[in-house]
């Protein structure tokens, strides 16, 4: 099978399952992920504080459903997981339908839709539904039923840290609440993992750790309980929105950090790039100005912005098998960029080195691939002088990331360069 | 009676004045301001060596005009003051119409306009006349009169000083020389007065110091006699131009200084910007080099660039009360900014801060204006790191400096933000 | 004779002899250069060790052709020496055409032009030809001679040193090793003729020094040499392809080195820029990271990009007598540039000095030039701060150095400026 395919199956698998900040849902999510990659889980007990936020209480649900007068089930949990508000609390009673409307949530100008609403920090109840059903709802007594639970329990989130040869790392996240919702974010989830099982047969300059959590609480529970570890986080993206349409890259913070760079040396001016701004997905906490890591989020449709963002339209069908496929190689050459780039010195820097004596230079014509090789060593001869470093020559050359380290490659293999530690 | 119309009334009590570098025309003016404003009124002697210039004589007009061979008065200064080329030495005699000419000045490309024309530091006499009037000149011998004293006596200024709470203050500077010329500047001799008849009834962090000078020499005369102050002018404009036409700002020659920063957020986008030029109005001897102060000067129409800028067209038709009214409210948020632009340090900097359970966050869905106050709380949380104010955070976010103004205090209040001093 | 005139016909001199890196052919190029200035030859020996690089055996040729089956000669040395491959060891055969095809060079989208093709540090032999004659020729036996000879002897090159004021010197290079092709580069060996010639009768504050090289291996001789004298190089251009065409330039490595922005200010926006690239003439040497020299390329058509390139249609035609007269005049306006650009103290910094009384501005109304001027003067007065250099204020301004500099000089008469030496 295809990895495209293999890769939708999996996220096919995961999509009836009803993911929240908390609960089974989550831990059913984490338990198909770990088949594939070594994954730590942790519990995080309700009540917890975690910064200025604390642990919430723990939710699940079996059921809800809305009777009609006639008893006919007219909204029902079981045929999706969107028609109930998350996180709402039990309740099982009878009211009219004039004192239901306060609690249904529609999308008037979608009227096929239903909408995905939560209300995770305020005890509440209601039911999402189709503007169209709502219409032709009638007037009389409604009996209303849900039965979850909200209780002490946990936090549940999943680890995945692999070591590399520095204690530096590249902290990779994406949130696993959302119920079944496909692009935001089981594609997000499904390209992460599948990223985490290819860096860990590769050898690995930094160590990587890859974290699947709740959306805010999530990240914020992780920095609460890692603050030590956070000096190491060398560079970071959100992952989300991965299964549709070209890419969009928001900045970190700070702007022109190394991942920054990185991204956009991958993206080759394809994406839509964006500074940075204070809402969003995790990077909000990861940005903190507390914090402020190096850490941008590169998506595909950004946050918000695309048609079926929180709506039952965003299903498996949304999803392309290609898409998912693509970004994880995007991920990859990203990965690529930030192991492979390094600061040389040129040993032979005055004048150029006769590269023709060591087959690297062409003596009569050729072709246009050779031509773009030589192209390639000359910038890494003329920048390799300790203040540059191969991002910088790709940037400034206009050349690709690879081309320029396969230069370097060529000229370390030929003793021109040296590496310049520090 | 609406603000508008009162400006534009003032503007039309000094309309009749034939103002000059000197004289009374000035003393009746700053007289008209002193009645709204409370107004420190200096003289200064002729003869008096104010940097590089001498404070020239005093010059004073009673009336002038030219007969022609029939006894006519074809140009009378009672018509029009711009008739007399200002600054004219008295004169009466006769000469013919040849000679008469090369003391005649006209826009012949605009002829039913009387130019506005000078000579304050060669001593002569002209008149200034429409060009049509000077084609229908019939040959022969003229009578010319000018009855004006050019002598010693003293060059008059005014000076609004408003204490703030702090010596630091902001210079606001506006030219009082023109003669019966609207826009310029009678313009803006009236939004100054208003602001500071405004600003006087508010708090005020910075102090004020309007200036009400004759154009080039006052300023040079104010600088000799203030350089002890000089260092406390943290912020100025020149105000000039002020009734017709969107907004122009012309940097100080700083480029950058928190004065230029502040008009370009108030206009946001709305205005020309240009870069410092050294040629223009008063800000040409705020922004020499020996003094360099941050110094912009914001106007409506810029300096010269106007069909009717120093032409009898630059009358009481031209200027409108709307313009009037919308250029001291520009004024006055330029002001705002100064005032409100602190730097704040956020309490809890680690992840954001649970804005909800502050009541700052709507729990569910929400109106367009709600989520702009959300966002500006994000930004203002995000950004507010001790190294950022609050215009820095205006600038980055694209969201106007009230918006980021009003977010900071509401986070003053529920204790998120501390004003960070130094 | 029209200066214009003059450089082309010189130019036309030059143009029939058979230049390579070494050999006669540059003996006799630098021979008619120093009938017009002071210029000394130096003579490298073959086996000298360069940096990286040996100085090759010298190349001498006297006759090359090829016969075909019927004695004819089909390919001609005497009739363009472009024919043979510049470089080609003697030979004397009789073979096949299959087996000579793979010695022809010829260019099949251009087929009527000879394209000229090198071979230095490759031992072979071939020639150049019209496309259109490769296929007019029969099968068959040909007969092939070249008559060159490779052999110990030594690399020529030439150097006008002109003696300034100061030991920093501006470096001027320009390659003398292309056979018949007239714009690459009897163009910039007219060009940089005529400028020595014409600094030469000038007072000098800096040094000159004007190379005539043959390309790479010559830059690379002479650097090695004279690593001493590489830290006077204040300034340096390489030039070329000066005969046709708008200009291009090309930036130094540092990329804001005063050369560049010198060159700037002359071509004031009328031609191409672009970034230092690590490919193109001798720049690559003089750029080299291990000396970084700010030496850009001012050329018209650049390297490589222009349809004659290379080919026997860079022959007199191409080259235009005005182009060669105004490259020049652009020379000198640069040199003009780096002469007069200094900094100055304005003795009068607070507020501006009066100029009417000192005769530099008119009293009532003028002609634009007059304004020009005194817009220059006003410029110069607000920038001349100790900070801004002449080709600071003219950047800042936009108005050319020329008019600044006059303005400078203005100033200074009247003893308003001082310069600013450290």
């Amino acid at each position: 099978m295809r990895v495209s395919e293999e890769m939708h199956r999996f996220l096919a698998g995961l999509y009836p399952i009803c993911r929240s900040i908390t609960g089974d849902g989550v831990r059913r999510t984490l338990a198909a992920i770990r088949e594939r990659i070594p994954l730590e889980i942790h519990e995080v007990p309700s009540g917890t504080q975690v910064f200025d936020w604390t642990v919430p209480r723990e939710w699940n649900i079996r059921d809800a459903w809305i009777k009609d007068p006639t008893g006919r089930k007219v909204v029902d949990f079981q045929e999706h997981n969107l028609h109930v508000l998350n996180y709402s609390v039990p309740v099982h009673e009878k009211l009219p339908l004039e004192e239901l409307r306060k609690r249904l949530f529609t999308l008037p100008d979608k009227p096929d839709l239903i909408p995905y609403r939560t209300s995770y920090y305020k005890e509440a109840w209601g039911f999402c539904l189709r503007q169209r059903t709502l219409e032709e709802l009638p007037d009389g007594e409604y009996e209303i039923f849900i039965d979850s639970t909200l209780e002490d329990g946990s936090l549940t989130y999943g680890e995945c840290f692999l070591p590399g040869e520095s204690e530096r790392e590249i902290l990779l996240s994406t949130h696993v609440c959302h119920p079944s919702l496909c692009n935001d974010n089981l594609s997000g989830i499904a390209v992460m993992t599948w990223l985490a099982a290819e860096i860990q047969k590769r050898p690995r300059r930094y160590s990587y750790r890859f974290l699947f959590i709740p959306g805010t609480i999530g990240s914020i529970t992780w920095l609460a309980r890692n603050e030590d570890k956070v000096s190491n986080v060398a560079h970071g993206l959100v992952a989300a929105n991965l299964g549709k349409g070209g890419f969009h890259y928001k900045k970190s913070r700070r702007g022109n950090a190394e991942i920054d760079r990185a991204v956009l040396a991958v993206l080759q001016g394809s994406g839509d790039v964006e500074e940075f701004v204070p809402f969003g997905y995790d990077e909000r906490q990861y940005c903190s100005p507390g914090f402020n890591l190096p850490v941008g989020s590169l998506t595909r449709t950004p946050y918000g912005r695309y048609p079926e963002y929180h709506t039952s339209a965003d299903n498996l069908d949304l999803v392309a098998p290609e898409a998912l496929e693509g970004s994880l190689a995007t991920y990859l050459a990203v990965m690529d960029v930030l192991e492979g780039n390094r600061r040389y010195e040129n040993l032979n820097p005055k004048c150029e080195p006769q590269l023709g004596r060591r087959g690297l230079y062409r003596n009569i014509g050729g072709d246009d691939a050779g031509r773009a090789r030589e192209l390639a060593l000359l910038w890494t001869l003329n920048f390799s002088d300790g203040e540059h470093s191969l991002l910088d020559i790709a940037e400034r050359s206009g050349m690709s990331f690879a081309a320029i380290r396969d230069a370097a490659d060529a000229l370390l293999e030929v003793g021109l360069l040296r590496e310049r530690t520090t």
